[in-house]
């Protein structure tokens, strides 16, 4: 069997009871998240801007948006609950491959069973199912298509959605081939947005492409029959180097939820050791920003390559700043939504931080650790080396923390009916209708 | 200035009165040419299925569809609108990079005009603009975009859906540029389509992207700044190699429409010397099919790339059949839309001819050329060399040929209304309205 085929066998033959339970417990709290991030970003003036330009285009308002009162059609809206989901960049992350693989998922999983009754393990599976392809295509792509440009997220996270809402439309392998065949040519995304509203506009788009191709490929519309496998297909096009038997490889039994992370601080995953060491030095040492005379980081080189804006205005471009992350640690303790904002970017302590920043490559520094050289004005020269920062797999935020983080985010609801949101995640697996779930997370 | 900022400096500049007479009467002939394919595709099975999977999400229903009495918002308008003018692989064909690059482009412009009042020497203007778009970004990455298997109708077709509704919202340079950044962030297409309906929706889709891009862009979605350049912008993630000045040199100056052709033939343009020479061949020696033996062909290499399709059994893949061109050639002496269809590919005695026929990649023949050598029962060889089809730039359709093809597409339409059509788009510069040439494509 071709790689395509045989994802389809397991795609079709997979049952919700056949998911193992700590992986479907991983599978919570992975929606828990994505769904706090989908409250927390429904605000954003990129919604904003997004429902002000293309909701005169859309269809009958059947389906709910998460953390917004407006009804859309199903496909608007998995285009608005990716992007709020991502725009604070502040979903999960797959240290394997940099995929944020919820939020494309999510937000299709979640526009369609607004409109269809799906039955919390239905839900759940799909989920599960979704990501677990998003990132085993980008296990066997990355790193070629990643550094190629790719922001796989968006180029990789179409799949996700595409199998998930052709799972629950219950496609026969024939079509459920179709689906993974006008994702894959729907495919797309460039780390050139990185810093814009594009790239919350990635997960956003790919999950409304992925549900497209499953409704297209549901009533015949015909694809190439190996989307994954062919010379002209998503592998060999998108990417130099690529192993499509980690794509197929234990399926069912390994699953990437187990390996996937939640951020602590709502930016680029390969800024937050830096914000961690720095907030740490301020602590230790009782620094005030102005004794500071310049800072040195050593970084591996892909945190550079993907984070080197110096001069920067907008809060998004923050997310991708090595040197507003310096700032931010050492300026404020702290990396908390409200230092990502435009206001905190053109902050002018802020600012002066990142002029006197400096960020080298270093290929002896792994991606999750910085090391650290601050010059003081007193002459007092302090090292810090991080290796591993909060959130990552060695140091998991637990479920507890994962509330807080909720709480935080979902200002959009009163506070009680954010608790009875983050309780409807939980217990998603005992809801008869997932919409029970998505009517707590719609603000009155 | 960068390669994006001086596109957009252009664009922003050019007015109808900037276009040479010959070039306007280039546009014309690619929008006769493409009104005509999109009349001829709009009852494909295709356009029946994505209707019937997508309505339901449609916006209001304000816009015309090219050839079909049902309307939706211009949107989803765009996406019909490019299935239907590509389904048949009829429409036009630029040879220096093998981009069909009015479908894209007139599908989002015959939407956008649907719902908004646009003189006829804007709508020309438009489309003129956006087609050399197309042409130029693709020729500045050909041929690595395209070999590396990227179906560049889609995958550049986008940037000029963007640029040419851009164009008519009057959008600045800052947003002209984000329109440009959404566009590339959504290209896409994926040559492992050819021969299904994933094709033709790849046009359908850049078209309704690349209009969603200038949408977003009005409002102030933002994107990056350098969408082509950067390194991680289109240019450098799609193609190995690239040469970005034939975006911008001589812009004003030399127009690709002038290199623009049109197919006598609704299949892939690299078969079309074989139908044709193998007409020629059965026209010569009164063949009849029966008397044939073997059919040896020697093509260029990618001829063979695109089209080695030899068992097939639906008419799309007929289009991607170097053998079904022989087949149909030598067995019925002609190509047209019938013998594209599930029938014909299934015709019993073109399925024998096709068995018949071998094809061998040869790179001392040119791509618009085919070497025959044919075995026939009584003992006799006979031979053939075509270079250059009907068709290409040494033998171009005539404005005439044009009608006569756009009258055997048009069969939606009545008579006289086919003709009031015509008329329309070779007067489109006399409309004060440009939905005078829409309203007279809607069928009764």
């Amino acid at each position: 069997m071709t790689c395509t085929a045989e994802l389809v066998d397991y795609l079709l033959k997979s049952r919700p009871d056949a998911i193992p339970a700590d992986v479907r417990h991983d599978g919570k709290r992975a929606l828990l998240n994505v769904v706090g991030c989908a409250l927390g970003g429904a605000r954003h003036p990129a919604m904003d801007i997004a429902i002000d330009a293309l909701s005169p285009f859309a269809g009958p308002p059947t389906c709910a948006v998460i953390g917004r009162p407006e009804r859309y059609d199903p496909l608007f809206a998995s285009l608005l609950n990716g992007i709020s989901s991502h725009v604070h960049d502040y979903d999960d992350t797959l240290p394997k491959n940099y995929i944020h693989a919820s939020s494309p998922v999510a937000s299709a999983l979640l526009a369609y069973a607004s409109v269809n009754k799906v039955s919390g393990p239905d839900f759940l599976h799909a989920f599960i199912l979704g990501f677990e392809v998003v990132s085993r295509i980008g296990n066997a792509t990355y790193p070629a298509h990643y550094e190629a440009g790719w922001h796989s997220t968006g180029s990789i996270g179409v799949f996700g959605a595409a199998v998930a809402v052709g799972k629950l439309l219950g496609l026969d392998a024939e079509r459920m081939t179709y689906a993974i065949g006008l994702a894959a040519t729907q495919a797309a995304g460039l780390r050139e947005m990185f810093g814009s509203m594009g790239k919350g506009f990635h997960p956003g788009r790919s999950a409304q492409s992925g549900y497209m191709a499953a409704l297209l490929a549901q009533k015949g519309f015909t694809s190439g029959r190996f989307p994954l496998e062919s010379p002209r297909g998503f592998a060999a096009v998108t990417a130099a180097k690529y192993d499509l038997s980690k794509v197929v490889d234990r399926l069912g039994v390994d699953f990437d939820l187990r390996v996937n992370t939640y951020k602590p601080y709502p930016s680029g995953i390969v800024i937050h050791p830096t914000i961690d060491a720095c907030t740490q030095l301020r602590e230790q040492y009782s620094l005030k920003p102005e004794e500071i005379e310049s800072v040195e980081l050593r970084v591996a080189p892909l945190v550079k390559d993907l984070c080197n804006k110096k001069v920067i205005s907008a809060g998004l471009e923050g997310k991708f700043s090595i040197y507003h992350a310096a700032a931010i640690g050492l300026g404020r303790g702290r990396g908390a939504l409200e230092d990502f904002t435009d206001e905190a970017v053109n902050d002018p302590p802020l600012k002066r931080l990142r002029e006197i920043t400096d960020a080298i490559g270093d290929p002896s520094v792994s991606e999750d650790a910085v090391v650290i050289k601050l010059q003081l004005k007193d002459g007092r020269t302090l090292h810090k080396t991080l290796e591993g920062s909060l959130g990552n797999l060695k140091r998991p935020l637990s479920d507890a923390q994962l509330e807080t983080k909720f709480r935080d985010q979902a200002t959009v609801l009163p506070p009680a009916q954010r608790e009875a949101a983050m309780a409807a995640c939980w217990s998603v697996e005992t809801l008869g209708d997932s919409r029970e779930l998505i009517d707590r997370c719609i603000p009155a």
